[in-house]
């Protein structure tokens, strides 16, 4: 089943969308927006499945179909009362890590790394990301997150993956100029991780197939940078924990309400070398600016590439085994934003 | 104008509460919630205000006025989209720094520091706070939060306070035991941070006449352990970052949802001493058994007072200049949970 939520007022307006990406209808009797049906998930989910039965049929019961627009769409959840990242591609930690001289500890091994980020202002999957200053150093990271029902607190990692719903795609704007002040402050990331993007749709995990094994996505995260190929990683590589981990690893000390966002971190794979190669010398490239500059730096003593200017353009789309798009695509410009002050 | 939520459903029923604390409405014709309220707050804010009056003025034309009970209440937003805490005394950073042997940096008392808490799953104002383990080193933070409308990013501090809607008080509960080993990762608090609580009732600033100035509030914390004083720190001593600044901190890089709770973190004062001291050595006391440990190993050698055990009780109320008590009182016993796994 496929979800998406149109624009209006703050929680957007449910819809389910037909496998393909090219139709729509409302569901207003059974919720009025996701955040609602995940409320009442054992209710709603079985009716919502009816109607993208129908609707993938071309059922000519089902009154109201209409074409579907990525661009009309907010976030699935355009704002939500949790979004837990992870980071579960120790490869990315490894590179940002050795961009600012410090070591990963084995710890990071075993133990995941996941940072409360901020839920209350995502943006829509085809919006602009306005921002203050190119001086913050803006840069994208593609990831995969999932949405939960209700997970008890110390729900162990063999009973969590029942609680995993949906699945999208996500922007994780980084603000890799501001991070290290943050980060050395030691409460996390605050500033330097600003209103995160997630794909138009939400999917459950059958529509996966098999690619959804052992609560891990095996398929390549498209990200294109500037309309150019950067990132083809294997979302299913080398993670070193997978969903169900990183949902009982959420809720060690405290229950997750319905509609909690529990994401990947940045999707990373070491392809056989030491850390990857970019797509311009034949590897899968990254999902994140940051990796590439510091690839860069290793492999020539400087990084080339730079952060995000105004203007630039990020498109992150997975596709299943027929090259269909399964979550429609993040697609954003970043831009200015004239209201900062300082 | 004081606002609570009666427990139902997820959200709570918002109800109006008298200036007395003894009696209240549903209000279901303005707002069914508090965040539904909020949400229109400039709409729904006169509405509320009208029928506040006429429950102080026991006016015979106010239907529905029952007795208000704070153990009825969840905490005012049972879920909200944003829980952001500071930490604005740096009398405390300094204290729970020094536990660690670790210095405060210049910095921390010219830039805030501030994490992003856990919002989805609140604790109400009379609930017991259910945890796994008492080895997690379980205690209590006494603090004071504000509640923003919709806040422009890059809001400048001098037109921050006008965002600031309601005051509560907050427990922000914290497990000692796992912070160390959580801030080692460099992500901040997460599993160290579980499920906060906040005051029955919420009160808009002018509640508190003169002892909200400059964006603080004027009036001690009172803190009781196990029934015995414990703090009485004056939260308008001491505080480093008013709560515009703090607002203005949290929008830097991002909007700010309505509803959106800013902390204080942990109300502590430096008492004219190094760091303050005990009730019962003649000083105000303290906010949190951290503190009170750091000070008692500065004067002894050694902390004696041990983290909170299941069965501890804490009780943090305000009151005015006569004595009555502004938010009611945050009123909880820790209990051990039963469905933990490890």
């Amino acid at each position: 089943m496929k979800l998406a939520s149109l624009k209006q007022g703050r929680d957007g307006r449910l819809i389910v969308v037909s496998r393909d990406l090219k139709s729509a209808v409302e569901v207003p009797h059974i919720a009025g927006t996701l955040q609602q049906a995940l409320d009442l998930w054992a209710e709603t989910e079985p009716k919502l499945q009816d109607v993208y039965q129908q609707l993938n049929q071309q059922s000519s019961d089902l009154a109201g179909v209409f074409e579907f627009r990525p661009q009309d769409c907010a976030s699935p959840l355009p704002r939500a009362y949790q979004w837990a990242d992870g980071s579960a591609y120790v490869n990315h930690v490894e590179l940002v890590r050795k961009a600012r001289n410090s070591e990963v500890p084995d710890s990071f091994w075993t133990d995941p790394l996941m940072y409360q980020g901020g839920s209350d202002s995502f943006i829509g999957p085809c919006d602009d990301i306005a921002l203050g200053s190119e001086e913050w150093g803006i840069d994208f990271e593609a990831e995969i997150a999932v949405v939960t029902d209700d997970v008890p607190m110390g729900v162990p990692e063999d009973q969590a993956a029942k609680h995993i719903q949906l699945l999208m795609l996500v922007n994780d704007v980084s603000l890799r100029g501001l991070i290290p002040a943050e980060l050395a402050k030691g409460f996390g990331f605050f500033q330097s991780k600003p209103s995160s993007s997630f794909s138009p749709v939400a999917v459950t995990p059958d529509e996966l197939g098999p690619a959804w094994e052992n609560s891990k996505v095996h398929l390549p995260l498209n990200v294109d940078y500037n309309r150019q190929p950067f990132g083809r990683a294997n979302a299913g590589q080398d993670m070193t924990f997978n969903f169900a981990r990183l949902v009982s690893h959420a809720a060690h000390t405290r229950p997750l309400s319905a509609g909690t966002i529990i994401g990947s971190g940045t999707v990373s794979n070491k392809q056989n070398t030491e850390h990857g190669s970019a797509i311009s010398d034949g590897g899968v490239g990254y999902s994140c600016i940051a990796e590439v500059r510091m690839i860069e730096t290793i492999n020539t003593g400087a990084a080339k590439t730079s952060f995000m200017h105004f203007g630039d353009q990020v498109h992150i789309e997975m596709l299943d085994s027929d090259g269909q798009s399964i979550f429609g695509a993040i697609d954003q410009t970043v831009v200015e934003y004239k209201g900062h002050q300082s």
